[in-house]
């Protein structure tokens, strides 16, 4: 695989993310559903933003934030995702650029705005996410560059890209690319409310396309519709190359045919906000699958990179991701 | 003064900030004058925005910053600023007013976008500033609402707000109205270089509209053009009601006439970012002011607010700023 420019590509939504302290209290008076991701329309955007306290602008974006923190660790990482041409969009273009991701698609010249995500942190550092689309829906197979997804070892798709109508063209079209060229294709279900919403279309998607598999523990038993972590695991070994199941403060569980790794979290000085704890998972296990570490490695890497992730406020990594590599490999 | 509706009104530059962390090389590079504040023109804040590693967006503007504080002691307050009618200036609008402050400038509709400052954090924790005053410029007296002042305890006015040209009409019409109302006037000097670059005027409005100033060691000695603390203190004392002098890990000094009260710095666990440190003691020791306090207790509160905000990345309170008076007053 070192024929490859890109270690992952990333095809995701592109949302800055709005962060605002809030208590139980402010959850149940808007009704919201504790550590869950919903999408909202405009008015309701307005209406909640409106309601909220002071916040914070951070870009984020669950398949941003895996590409950024890949890029942290060192590794080569593009991204494919639609802002709109307005200062939230250049904020998002800004960002990820910096952060050492390639990022060429280009904005929408009108329609919705910049995707937005109002965050609220409980302190119990639980996030609870109202996602406005925005822009995002009008991703399509036209921004997949072919000669990009041919060029990454790994091409990885978030499954809250199932939302936006014309985004799923755009998913399949970068698998089949990345399939043909005898690329991996890696996806993380994202959500259980948004496995409830695309079940079918997801389990056909890990049957078919899939080679590394990344979901929580919510997420694998609501996609095979058990009540059972282990029921749950005995399903998606026979349907992927690899599944990464992460199970918050109880580790993580790594999967390949019958080489099965039960990891412990790694620790953890204070949680004070768990948003991007999943995103960051994916981006340490990528980076140490794009750079021939075994499963276990993998796994230890993306649990360091959590534990960082949840130390502090926002989903993108304060301290550079590399610095954990000396502590996991060797 | 209880037929005050706010305790305090400011006027003050409408800005949200971009924090970023940097090192010194990344300051040296670009010829940055570290622990200083730079006006820069749009092309210069792309480029540099360009060179920046990833940002957080987050409200601030220096008299902004103080009124937030004030309302999270407890306090009303009010504030007079410019944003357009763009992204950044919806957040600016939905920040100062989650915090409590009564903001209802009306936006620009046309000409520069809402205000932008370039934050660069050092790891010494000192923060170098590059403001683009984008829709600031447009302030101007009919922004000044004459009831709001005659209403207010107190009107202060951040220095920063002699750069952009109309402002400065402002501000003075804001203070002639507040001394023919038989309410105070308070001005932050903002900034040795912001003094240098208006000392006459500042001199003058000290000298004649001032009955509350609040300055750091080097804007006091810039002011008066000496080298030596001790010698711009007997300047000052002469020339207005209230001179706080803040010294940064020396504490302040707080005048009145033959009062002085020379008052240590409040323990800080660690410092993260002395961005708003300034804007902070204002706000504490404006709340003691109006809430009756002597001037030790008002120092005092100043003190207790910088070392929150200095304890944390950001120019605004992370933790309710009312939970310091239970351990200053009494």
């Amino acid at each position: 695989m070192t024929d490859a420019t890109y270690d992952v590509v990333a095809l995701g939504n592109a949302i800055v993310d709005v962060l605002s302290q809030a208590d139980d209290a402010f959850l149940e008076t808007h009704a919201l559903s504790k550590g869950t991701m919903t999408l909202i329309d405009p008015p309701t955007a307005e209406q909640l933003y409106g309601a909220m306290g002071p916040g914070v602008e951070v870009s984020g974006g669950s398949a941003a934030n895996t590409v950024a923190g890949l890029a942290s660790f060192g590794g080569k990482a593009a991204f494919i995702g639609k802002v709109r041409d307005d200062q939230l969009g250049d904020v998002f273009r800004h960002d990820i650029r910096a952060a050492g991701v390639a990022f060429d698609t280009p904005p929408a010249n009108d329609g919705a705005s910049t995707a937005r995500c109002l965050i609220l942190v409980t302190p119990d550092a639980q996030r609870t996410m109202q996602t406005f689309l925005g822009a995002c829906i009008e991703l399509g197979p036209e921004d997949v560059d072919e000669d990009l997804i041919k060029k990454s070892q790994v091409t990885y798709l978030e499954g809250y890209l199932w939302d936006p109508p014309r985004a799923k063209e755009a998913f399949v079209k970068a698998s089949k690319i990345a399939g043909d060229a005898g690329r991996k294709v890696s996806l993380s279900l994202s959500d259980p409310f948004c496995v409830d919403r695309h079940r079918a279309e997801f389990v056909d998607l890990v049957n078919n396309h899939v080679d590394i598999l990344f979901a929580n523990e919510d997420e694998i038993m609501s996609l095979y519709e058990v009540s059972d972590f282990d029921d749950a695991l005995q399903h998606v070994k026979n349907h992927c190359e690899i599944a990464a199941l992460t199970r918050s403060e109880k580790g993580s569980v790594v999967i390949r045919g019958d080489e099965v790794h039960v990891l412990d979290a790694e620790p953890v000085s204070q949680i004070v906000d768990s948003t991007g704890a999943g995103d960051s998972y994916a981006a340490g296990f990528l980076y140490g699958y794009t750079h021939g570490h075994d499963l276990r490695t993998c796994g230890r890497l993306g649990g360091a990179a959590a534990a960082e992730i949840i130390s502090h406020f926002g989903a993108r990594p304060e301290h550079p991701l590399k610095d954990l590599l000396a502590k996991i490999v060797n």
